[in-house]
């Protein structure tokens, strides 16, 4: 190799380890290590000696009673295990009764688990060389185990194995769930069977489907037909489809809460039966977001004529012991405008608007009841006299669960779980339903259920919802199933990266749909430039999305950069590590990858300004790209004054502060996420604290 | 810069220059080139003057009477126009009658299409800077229009906007189709609907799916519910899903012609009904796959009252004017084993097994035609006396195409459009229906309808397929739709890479599925070594897999490094030519990138290893990776000769060529498709005719 030769080939080394870096994903459980790969993980695992040997020749025996579901969660287990080892499996059905011994793996339960609160999810996992024994109380906690199984997965030199452990596993929470809305943005069949298959792989147990909303009605409805050919401009779920989804959900051990979001939240149901709103429709189908006026009457009886015969369709369709009634967000202008609703409030004593709507909720309440269905709902349906069996969702926090608990009830924690709002994984992981620092009683603490993450759909679509989704949601999913005490941020993120590759499987788009959205945007160019960028940039946090000059309505393009940045940036993330660790050890492998890290990002403007000038929809990016790749060169430089031990001027440092607040400015509804990483370095520069015009005077 | 810094620079410059090559994608329609990007081409095209800028304020009417399927279409096209620029848009309303004059689309239509053969599809385009007209006779012909339109999207300095064309456009053949096996492998629901998205994208108008075979028969069956019960692993269409599938193709102007292959291929249906086979059951779901004996017995009245039945239940099912019976692929082993069939023969004048299956065909026929449904099938239900409104597919061949077309039948060309057997995308664009020297009348022609690219799933699963079907078979669809005398293979390819990019937005997974694959493969390792060996691998062409000395069945893993090869791999097609530009015209560009391809794929054995020690799954590839690595080596030292004037030995080229052969030998069912053009650089070598030897000796 010449001197040039050699040069060059170190560059291209150093790129590549940019791209992984970049890039790449944490290493799976391949090879015999002591770390645990597992999310969530389990309440215990010990090691044992050696491994079992997946060959062509792996068998599957099912012990006890013959159980259709767990048939065939174990010809999917066993079809994933092909898929991710290219075996191709001499025997491919699944033998009944008798443990295998050597050579197989064995399951076997006592008894069919009915989908319900509290149902037995445990599951012992048994692994030796000689063979794997999966032994649950039920199916569903045999399927439970069968994606630790399969999440344990790992190479020897010649072929797979599993490795030997034995692991003891039940969840904390009996009800963890995550909520979809195919409302704001309607979600095809296809996208909530794969979340499904996703839910199922972290061990998560409820789907609550928001099924109805201002902007649209998605349950086709053979009583009040108008709810959905009227409500839904098409997009709507055919009883087929529904029956479909439980069936889906529960051959994985999900249960499914449908949400019927009522008074408020009700504009969808409205445009086919106006009559039964509290003012004069019409209505139309909403566009915009956020809360609205259309709410049910609570004076009427047609109102409960209606909703009767309503909770009788569903509650025949639905199976699950709860129907989640919503609740939230009423405005009540509509109730205060309505004179009718006015009087009937002072003949009944009601005192205000809350009090209306506990009304409404107690006669709702009957309703469910007659038809054998507990009820759900969000904060605002808590009333001191509601019975006990009811579930209240806190979206307003862990104060209000706590005073639920305390009185009684049964709650579950959402609030911190808001995952629409492009929070990091961390700030979702530490948040625990029942926190160490808890003042309630070990009764009272029986009583928080779990919690759901949720993801609302106003900035969503069908092409995104995955990356919003996963992997965060693994994490969230730990925090429901493993010990409280399991905290570690740092493993959860080395974790997560390995559950986000698996959960690819099931078609999940988290990973795969980003170049795509990429592609679309470069307009033919190569995307190198661009994802380059977006490791440096996460969408708006929070609701700040809907206040940045443009009003997202439902008709609104989800295709720009913002939508296909992620929360949990990762280069961001391990370049705040390595910065960390640079000022503090002085690593001299950091500072190269510091270094390599910002040199890209400083040439990476002139070389995204060809894709901006071919793609107008990137135009709005182009004042970021320019700071990212500003701030770089400023990383840079106080990089090389660190490691020369230079001082610089107090007027350098404002300078590059100055530069790195303007770089604070979200661009196109994102923002960098590096500037603290870069502040750091800057912050770390010697100062001689004169300013430049004082310093060069002193050293002329 | 320093010299250092300059030459890493430099490298990484040429490291982009090979990311480019190997995996960017041509450039859109963007800016106002004379190229054409359309595909397929249309009829005519005139380019005008100016663009119609595309802004906010973008309206659309429909004039002429209310049609729920184009206000559909022309909603969804306005979502696809809205994703692809990230423009919100002011109105999202379609609005209805009147030209809009300056600024917005008009379009207007004379009356609703039919879904029926020789429906009309033309339509035209009138693209001014003042606004866009698509007029056309039906609906459909609309539909075709906005396709084309919104493959025009361009850009110009600060916005997106049409280019000014016009363009008056009709397919050349009727019947242009795309066949989904979803037997071999099911396909589900969302598999076909994105790919209707796809056809309808390229105008083609058919698709055929093949619903039952011997691995599954996969449509519900009212009137014999044994079928799909015990014929599909549960694996079938409810009759709710192909009333979904067939709406959303026709809201897509595509017919839906059900195949239900009989009397052979049908080992599912006689799971459930083994009485109606020619040999005494039981019978189980087939598992492996080629030609098997199963069949059903034509003798016997049972049998067509069995079908009488069916029929009536799918033809009132399925709204095409056809059906498909397949009737190919009879071994008629059970006819001949079977005393009671031979007698029958006898009894019935019926020669030969042919004879036998033309009865059959028959009385079928007469089962359709009561319940007014016109038949198609394969090459073997010819008959000289068959009604002339049946169509013949042939897989066979042009000859016998030509052969029916003779003797006044309409026919369907297959053969040539087997992109299951992974051919190159030229292959079946240069494939013709009516081919320029055909001895066919005019009259005759037109009987030739036109053809169909058959998607069999022997080798593909719901995450494979979309990479075999795209982009190939957008080539087949201009070779069905654009004149014949559009055959301009490198154009074709040009315009190919584009629509791929196109096409994602359905959710078509042909692109991103590769890398998702990878990353399984790579076990959470950098993909980028593994990315650099795909592109000079191709899967092995034919049926040449099933003869590996593996045999493939139903439940055989498609996860390995041949299931996300591509037929067409684009950096060896691009290598080929480079180098025939280098031989031939010198040029100094080309040698750089030759160079680098080969240098980068000579040290990519050395980064692929730790991919493969990490994942026994790709042990497989080592030897054909190491092969790589040799052959490219060679490459780069014939390279350094020819540009040096160097002479080298015989034996030298014996020796490289001998490499070359055995780089050649498949691997994990897969190849590599770079000998070509390596073995033209060292044909290109100056041989001085002697062996090293004498050379040596000469020297001396």
């Amino acid at each position: 190799m010449t001197g040039q030769e050699s040069c060059r080939f170190l560059k291209f080394i150093s790129h590549l380890l940019f791209c992984a870096l970049l890039f790449s994903f944490a290493s799976w459980s391949f090879a015999s290590d002591t770390r645990c790969d597992l999310i969530p993980l389990p309440l215990s695992l010990t090691t044992g000696d050696g491994v079992f040997h997946i060959t062509p020749q792996f068998r599957i025996a099912v012990e006890g009673k013959g159980n259709e579901r767990l048939l065939r969660a174990t010809d999917r287990m066993r079809q994933r295990l092909a898929g991710r080892t290219g075996i191709f499996f001499t025997s491919n059905t699944i033998e009944p009764g008798k443990n295998l011994g050597n050579g197989g793996l064995s399951i076997s339960f006592e008894r069919t688990g009915r989908l319900a609160l509290h149902e037995d999810e445990s599951y012992a996992l048994d692994i030796t060389s000689e063979g794997v024994i999966l032994k649950a109380v039920t199916d569903i906690g045999a399927m439970r185990g069968l994606e630790t199984l399969l999440q344990l997965v790992s190479a020897v030199p010649g072929g797979y194995c599993f490795p030997a452990v034995f692991i003891q596993d039940h969840p904390r929470f009996p009800w963890r769930g995550l909520l979809i809305d195919s409302c704001r943005h309607f979600m095809p069949v296809d996208v909530i069977k794969r979340n499904l298959d996703g839910m199922s792989a972290v061990k998560l147990n409820v789907l609550h489907w928001h099924l109805t909303e201002d902007q649209g009605f998605r349950v086709e409805c053979k009583t009040f037909p108008e709810l959905h050919r009227l409500g839904s401009d098409g997009l709507y779920y055919t009883h087929d489809q529904l029956k479909e989804v439980i069936r889906y959900a529960s051959d994985r051990g999900i249960r499914v809460v449908p949400e019927f979001d009522i008074p408020g939240h009700s504009t969808s149901w409205l445009v086919g039966y106006p009559e039964l709103a509290s003012a004069p429709g019409p209505y139309a189908i909403e566009r915009g977001f956020g809360v609205k006026d259309p709410t049910f009457d609570p004076t009427r009886k047609a109102t409960y004529k209606f909703f009767d015969k309503f909770f009788a369709e569903m509650s025949s369709l639905f199976p699950d012991d709860y129907i989640h009634i919503g609740g939230d967000e009423n405005n009540g202008k509509q109730w205060d405008e309505n004179p009718a609703i006015q009087a009937f409030m002072k003949k009944k004593g009601l005192k205000d608007n809350h009090a209306l709507q506990a009304y409404f909720n107690e006669r709702i309440l009957n309703i469910l009841t007659k038809y054998k269905k507990k009820m759900i709902g969000w904060d605002e349906i808590y009333q001191p006299y509601l019975p006990k069996n009811i579930v209240i969702q806190s979206w307003r926090g862990e104060e209000s669960l706590r005073d639920a608990a305390q009185k009684g009830y049964m709650g579950l924690l959402s609030r911190g779980y808001y995952i629409d709002l492009a929070k990091s994984a961390s700030h979702h992981y530490l948040n625990d339903p029942v926190p160490q620092d808890s003042v309630l009683t070990p009764e009272e603490r029986k009583r928080v259920l779990g919690g759901e993450a949720t993801m609302w759909s106003e900035l969503v679509s069908p092409e995104t919802v995955d990356s919003r989704i996963w992997p965060r949601t693994a994490a969230i999913a730990e925090r429901f199933w493993s010990p409280a005490g399991v905290r570690d941020v740092d493993d959860m993120y080395r974790r997560l990266e390995i559950i986000a590759l698996q959960l690819e499987e099931f078609g999940l788009t988290h990973i795969k749909n980003r170049e795509m959205m990429m592609r679309r945007l470069a307009g033919g160019m190569d995307i190198e430039p661009l994802k380059v960028f977006l490791g440096a940039v996460e969408p708006l946090e929070g609701y700040a999305r809907h206040h940045q000059g443009v009003t997202y309505t439902s008709f609104s393009p989800l295709t720009r950069v913002v939508d296909l940045a992620i929360p949990d940036a990762a280069v961001a993330r391990r370049l705040e590590k390595l910065v960390d660790n640079y000022l503090v050890r002085r690593e001299p492998n950091s500072l190269d990858l510091i270094n390599d890290t910002l040199r890209i990002w400083k040439d990476n403007h002139q070389r995204l300004l060809p894709l901006i000038r071919r793609s107008p929809v990137l135009a709005e990016i182009e004042g970021m790209s320019e700071d990212l790749s500003l701030i770089a060169g400023a990383g840079l430089e106080a990089l090389e004054m660190i490691v020369a031990g230079q001082e610089v001027s107090s007027d350098w440092i404002l300078q590059k502060k100055e530069l790195l607040e303007k770089a604070k400015k979200p661009r196109g509804h994102a923002e960098l996420v590096v500037t603290s990483a870069i502040g750091k370095l800057i912050e770390a520069v010697s100062c001689t604290g004169q300013t430049s015009q004082t310093q060069s005077e002193a050293s002329r």
